[in-house]
This record gives C-alpha cells, structure tokens and sequence, in this order.
C-alpha cells in the first residue's frame, strides 16, 4: 500500500520535533527510476505558502526526483526567511540523493506562520534522517508523518495489467476545491510522459479532490503530486490508466471525507438533470457550504428547505418550484413542494445522501462533505492552523 | 420606540396559535397618511416565499396601506395553496381596512414548507384579530409577533427637525446580504413621495443590512420595508433623512448582530485601503464567511493565517505578502507575516474588531458577522427553519 506500492520508490517517516507530541512529521519519497517524471497540482489560494511556490516552479520541466513533506509548521505567510527554510530543504535532500535541488518538492502543513529558525533546524535534520533511513517499504511511515489533526493515515493502491499506482493523503479540515489543507503524493511504476502524468493528475483531481468541499475553506499549502518511475517498464493504456487514477485520487478523497474534523456525517451530494456541469457543481457546492443544512444533518433533520434556500442563491438553470430533493432514498420535495414526511427519513447512519433533481438537462455531478458539528467547532476554535 | 414612534401609524401583535408556544406570532402595522408611501427590497435568493412573491408586486406602485406579518410559518415552497394564502391575508386585510388588496404587504417567517389549511386559517385569524386591536402604541405589540428564535426583539427609533423615523427587526441566523431571513418593518411620518423612498431605502440597508453576515445563509423571505405617512407635514432636507434612515437600519442591523443564534462574539472586520468599495467588501465577506476563522474567534484565538487564507480567495486587489491585520488593536501580522505575538490580544469581550489594511487604494468598508460556537451548531441542528 501507500507511495511505495509501485516499483521505483522509496520512501520515509521521522520524528524531527516538529510535532509537541514527538509524533513522526517529516516524510520523503523518492523516485529511482529509471523515468523521474512528475506532475503536481496546488491550492488556488492567492495566498501561497512557501512551498507552494517553491514547488509550483520546481515541477514546470515535468522532473520530479524527490519529494519533502513536514507536518508541524505550514510555513506560510513566514517572508523570505521561509522561502529560503524551503530553498534549504530541497537542497539539503538534493545534495544527499545526488540530485538536482530543482527537482526536489517541498510540502509543509500546520500553523501559518510556525517557520522560525527552531522550525527550519528540525526540517532540515528530519530531511536528512528521513532519507538515511528511506527504504522499498517506507510508504506506510511516510502516510504517518505527514498526519496532522488526522485521526488514521490514508492510503491506497492499484495494480492494473503490471502497473501499479500507490498513493498517501493527509488532510480533515479546510477540504475544499482549491485541494485545501491537502496533501497528497501519488506514485507510479507506469511509463508516462511529463504531459500525460500532467493531463492524468488534472483529469483525476478534478473529479476527485476538487469535489470534496468539506467545510469550504481554502488552504494555503495544498499539493497534489504524482511522480512516475516507470519501473514496471509497460506504457498503460492511457484511458485504463486515467480511469485507475481517478480511482484512487476518488478512494483517497473519500477517506479524507470520513476524517473529517468532528464530522458525524459523510454527505454525497448528488445533482442530476443539470444544464451543465458547471451548473451541477455550483448547486452541489452551495448546499455543502451551508451552514444550516449542515448542521441540520448533525440534527438528523431532514430539512429540505434549507437545501432549497442554498440552491437559490446559486446562478444555475432551474426552477425553484420544480426541483425534487431525497435524502437517504425518500423524496421530501417534490416540484419544490413537501412530498414524503420527514418522519420516513432516517439519518442516523453516518453516510447520508442527498439527491437533487435539477430537471432541466442531463448533466449531473457529486460533491462529498460533512456536517457542522459540536466537535468541528470544538476543533477548530481550540486547535490553531 | 418601534414602528408607532412616527405619527399615522397603527400596529398589533396577537397570538394566533401559529407558536407552538403560544406566544404572539400575528402583527400587523397600518399606514394611516395621509400619505401611503411604500417601498421595500427583498431578498436575492431565487427561491422565494410566496409573501415575497406577493410584496414584491404589491410594492412596485409605490403605495402601501398596510404590512401583515407572521412567524410560525414560512409559507415558502407551499405552492399555489400557498400563495393564495398569501393573496387571502392581503385581501382580508383590505376588507377588515377598507383599502385595496394591492396595497398590502405579506411577511412570513419559521419553517420553510408550512402552509397548510391550518396554517391559512390561523394567520386569517390572526390577521382579523390584529386589525381589532390596532392601536397607536402597537408597535411594541408588533416587534415581539415577528420574534422567532430572537430573544428580544429589535426596536429603534430617531426624531430629528420635526420628522421621526421608528422601526422594528427579527432575524437571529441566516443573517446574510440579502437580507436573509429578517423582517424589517420601518415608518416615517416625514414627508416622501414614492422615489424618494425607495432611493433611501436602498441606500440605507446597503450599508446596513447588507453587510451583517452571519453565517453565510440567505433565507427566502426576508423584506425590508419603509412606509411613510407625512403626518408630520414636513419634508426634511434629503441628505438629512438619508442619514438618519441609514442610521436607523445599522441600529437595527447591530442588534440583530447581538442576538445572532449562539453567537458568543460579535465581529466588526473593517477593511480599508483597498482599491474599490467592492473590493473591501469581497474581502471583508470572505473573512466573515470563514468556518475557521469564525470558530478560531470563537476559542478566542487570534489566528491571523485564517484571515489570510480567507482573503486569499477573493479576486481583491492586494499583494498577500503586504497586508497587516489587526485584532483587537494588537496588529498581530505586518506585511503579511507575524508581528505581535498573539498573547497581546485579547478575545475576551464580546465585541471583537478585526482591522485588514490592503494597502492598496483608498476604499473602505465594514462588515458585521459573529463567531462559530457549539451554540449556533446546537440551535440550527436542533431547530427547524
């Protein structure tokens, strides 16, 4: 399972001290080959941590030899001394892997602000302990130390026709488009060039990560990477291929979903009969950013209205007095009018869908969130990120 | 105080059993001139109540006699039962006044989808009994019909050259621009005609209700209406009532601010030197919207990176790297990194000011909202809306 799932990687888990709990928080993951192409996709926020923008320039020529991940410290909004923290850690892995720094990514999540020099010292002594100690079967300690409010590590694989795809996420808070407070490395035996692995990431994170809005915060330090070694030596079937991807990323996202911060429900949102995808996201993404309707889930309410209020304030085609809503299987409006009682609903289950017929067209889209909870708030007002 | 505090106005509050509880839910505020200028704005989300549907074609001559109010019902997504509920309100209104069914108003608060035959019943009823007990001091009667899950009502009043303006306000969540789910009713005795009050109007809750952003959520039947009678016999100088309208509605928008569902902080972000109005208020509205950095307010936790990430959404003009953010006086980040150490600040008091200077232009705004608590999570999973 995990990064080190496909021929050609290895990777690594230490405790540098970031963390207080003295918990692993230094990962790194590296590709032997004999192809080292890479692909990353990153946080649409404006305000881009250092890493971010160190990686955003390091992965343009499709190269991607290595790649550093802390937890403990985002090293965001931390001026140029960060940057430079960055600078230093790929040139720290570079220069014990024999490789170009420029080919080095960076990852960092936790505070905003945490990247003082205490921070920069423990980052670049994990990097070093990390890569002395990087093996064919490190992916598993690698998932651990890049957790953070994280309840359990997430991680999965598949092989496919003598390719394989391995893959580790991190991230239970701020999940919204834009890959927010995720990180995420997928790696590949598969032979791909530098543009497919770009075109495949793009394709799955789109219908992946992009798609699971948990509480419509955007982070600052979010990557998705995918680093190809073609080891396995085959070149895949290229839409066998971006299916699997899309698989995983999907698998990966899903667990990030039912880790959530607090949640007590995973909610699919469902939309069908749209005008037009863009129609259908924009309606799945504004019932999951509502905070009455979540928090009528946590209830177990099945409040149909205030998933009508949300979709009103949305641009989409349709009919208010035409759209049906059901939750867990039972229709609760019907034409934008009561149908089924509430009673007949039954929320307890933590997995709860919605489905909302828009009817005016066919395109449809699901959306992943959670509900507003005691314990989100709890969280996040007693935890600093 | 309230909506009787200006001369020609008549108002009640009755108990129509639509309350659960038994508590007032009927008012009704009449218009007795002799002028009867009326204009309102309305809310912007596309699913509308069917008193909104009615009140917004009521509206348009610029006449109104009359508004009937009710909570214990929204009488939204009901259908076209709904609507001639609506309709049947308005028409006994006018029989019971001896005016013209088009010229009286319909408001309509609680639980989206209730408007059944007992619902139409009881707000006839209670339309009926109001109207008996018109009196000159009602106006208090009539704030305290329109509560839901308010706990006090909202009431303000202003007298200035001869002329005085009263008003009354419900909404305690889905505080949002558009008006969400608040009723506003406010009178004037000074003397309008029908543009002049609608311009004020407008003007007047775009720099108040507008910008009090509670949770994000817009409701389906919120109203804003200002009847004015001339009983005072006095014009007053425009730029004078502009002002003292505008005033009014921030009274009134503040206190419902202060009454917001389990709100334990009420929040002013001011955001200046930006390049536009629009600009400051995109950013001020992502803060505000900000789960974490509502919930963070909440823990009393200064947690700067959350305004940041928050305003890294907008397509504001700024430079991430050169913003400065201010929390209660203590400027926690300079140009976009640390500054003074968070424990200068204190979160204590309920009134909490969040300053971000864009540096950037000369625009400014100011947005009210509140934090993320367990209680906002408790009475919006517990309470149906």
């Amino acid at each position: 399972m995990s990064v080190t799932a496909p021929q050609g990687f290895e990777a690594a888990g230490v405790a540098a001290g970031l963390k207080s709990t003295g918990k692993p928080d230094v990962a790194v993951v590296v590709n032997r080959g004999p192809l080292k192409v890479g692909a990353a996709v990153f946080t649409s926020n404006r305000a881009k941590a250092n890493p971010i923008i160190w990686s955003e320039r390091s992965v343009q020529d499709g190269v991607v030899e290595a790649i550093v991940l802390n937890s403990g410290g985002a090293n965001c909004f931390t001026g140029s001394f960060g940057f430079q923290t960055t600078h230093q850690t790929a040139e720290k892995a570079a220069e014990l892997l024999g490789v170009s720094a420029g080919d080095v990514l960076v990852c960092s999540t936790g505070l905003i602000g945490t990247g003082d020099e205490v921070f920069r010292a423990k980052v670049l002594g994990g990097t070093a302990q990390a890569i002395a100690e990087l093996s064919a079967d490190g992916g598993e300690a690698a998932s651990l130390a890049i957790m953070t409010t994280d309840s359990r590590p997430k991680r999965a694989a598949h092989t496919q026709d003598g390719w394989t795809i391995g893959g580790m996420a991190k991230g239970a808070g701020m999940l919204a488009p834009g890959l927010a407070t995720m990180l995420v490395v997928i790696t590949t035996d598969a032979v791909l060039t530098a543009e497919e692995a770009d075109a495949h990431l793009r394709h799955a994170t789109r219908l992946s990560f992009d798609r699971l809005d948990s509480d419509g915060c955007m982070s600052t330090n979010d990557q998705v990477t995918l680093m190809a070694s073609g080891a396995s030596g085959i070149t895949p079937d290229p839409d066998a291929f971006r299916e699997a991807l899309a698989e995983i990323c999907t698998i990966l996202a899903e667990q990030l979903q039912g880790d959530a911060e607090g949640a007590s429900h995973d909610i699919t949102i469902f939309v069908q009969n749209a005008a037009s995808e863009d129609d259908a996201l924009e309606v799945g993404r504004s019932v999951a950013r509502n905070n009455l309707f979540k928090a009528a889930i946590f209830g177990n309410d099945p409040n149909w209205g205030r998933v009508l209020a949300a979709i009103g304030t949305t641009q989409a085609a349709f009919d208010p007095y035409d759209v049906d809503v059901w939750m867990n299987g039972v229709r609760v409006c019907a034409a934008g009018g009561p149908d089924r009682p509430r009673e007949e609903v039954d929320l307890t289950p933590r997995a709860t869908a919605v489905m909302i017929d828009l009817k005016v067209g066919t395109a449809s889209a699901r959306i992943l969130t959670n509900d507003l909870t005691h314990d989100y708030v709890h969280e996040n007002s007693a935890y600093s990120s």
